[in-house]
């Protein structure tokens, strides 16, 4: 049994449909950011980054989605979540992932995560106003460069397509219209249309 | 052949280092950064993202750090660069790697990179007085929670070594001082001895 903790709206919705595709047993844990839960000290226990997602395994927990993302899929092999016999296009899963994780959620966190790396309150507000100029950008790289399509791999789906979903659906709060890049739209619509996309939002709401 | 794309002082030399200590055959390309060279057409075929570091494989090229050096790691099993059998202890390797990318590299570059997030040469100064404190904190974590020591997953050496080695080498223009963080810094030091980090920065030199 895998365990993930979560914060609804958050990447960890990504490391959630995953497990959905996997077929693996899974639970779900909502932590409650409002009241600081992901500061406590038993969640720390799990996580010293204070952060989401984790994931607990028999074997102990594990953080980042990059990782925990790869995890899945060389957990549950049969269900084809990433090219595990091509070190080649798995390291373009990888590099897609990677690029998520270190540009684009940074870039979206600039908007309400602020503190993180200034102290004055002018810093925060320029840094939200440039939210949807550094926002636009980096999905003008997806939309050109690299979305193979129709999934993000080309043919062959795996994991880093329901972590670009999830960052998808910050292009609206972010003030970025998504009809501007109609091949990452058309995979925000095929993945919402997947079972594992709606199991997942669905076990979201419930927890 | 492996090509990389490296600028001195950058997060290349994590790659580098493992291309040295792969076996692998390669050769490195300076990137000149004072005269844009990252930016150039021709470079912009390699990696749209403009930035470094960038492999060159046979199949294509390859960005991103965390993807690089697995993508070695896996090339090259002989070497022993990556738990490439225990999924688990892969994890923790990427989640480590993922860690660096995504939280401290981004530390680091609000000091020096701050117009990537803010427009406002006050708010540019904000982010670089914090740097010292945020590169702090994530030398915090690494030194009680991360680096199982001797190595970053203990006693089996890995691609999560040269990169940690790369990053705490930019405490001390941080204004950090590795000296807080002694198991960091025996790191540093044992990773400093090893030919294969002297070979990477011999090679950097002589580009």
């Amino acid at each position: 049994m895998y365990t993930l903790y979560f914060a609804p709206g958050t990447c960890a919705l990504a490391s959630h449909i995953a497990l959905a595709d996997s077929g693996l047993p899974y639970e779900v844990k909502r932590l409650n950011f409002a009241e600081g839960e992901q500061r406590s000290e038993a969640y720390l226990k799990i996580n010293p980054k204070g952060r989401v997602p984790a994931l607990v395994t028999d074997k102990g927990a594990l953080s980042e989605t990059v990782a925990i993302l790869a995890f899945i899929a060389q957990a549950a092999p049969l269900a084809k979540l990433a090219p595990l016999d091509d070190p080649f296009l798995f390291a373009r899963m990888q590099a897609f992932n990677a690029y998520l994780s270190s540009t684009v959620h940074v870039a979206h966190a600039h908007g309400r995560r602020g503190t993180r790396w200034a102290d004055e309150p002018s810093s925060h507000a320029d840094m939200l106003r440039k939210v949807p100029q550094t926002m636009g950008e980096c999905f003008r790289l997806i939309e050109d460069d690299f979305l193979a399509g129709p999934y993000v791999l080309g043919e062959q789906y795996s994991v880093a397509d329901p972590y670009l979903f999830t960052i998808a659906g910050w292009l609206e709060g972010d003030k970025v219209d998504i009809a501007a890049f109609p091949r990452v739209q058309a995979h925000y619509e095929r993945m919402k249309a997947r079972p594992a996309v709606q199991k997942a939002l669905a076990e979201e709401k419930a927890a």
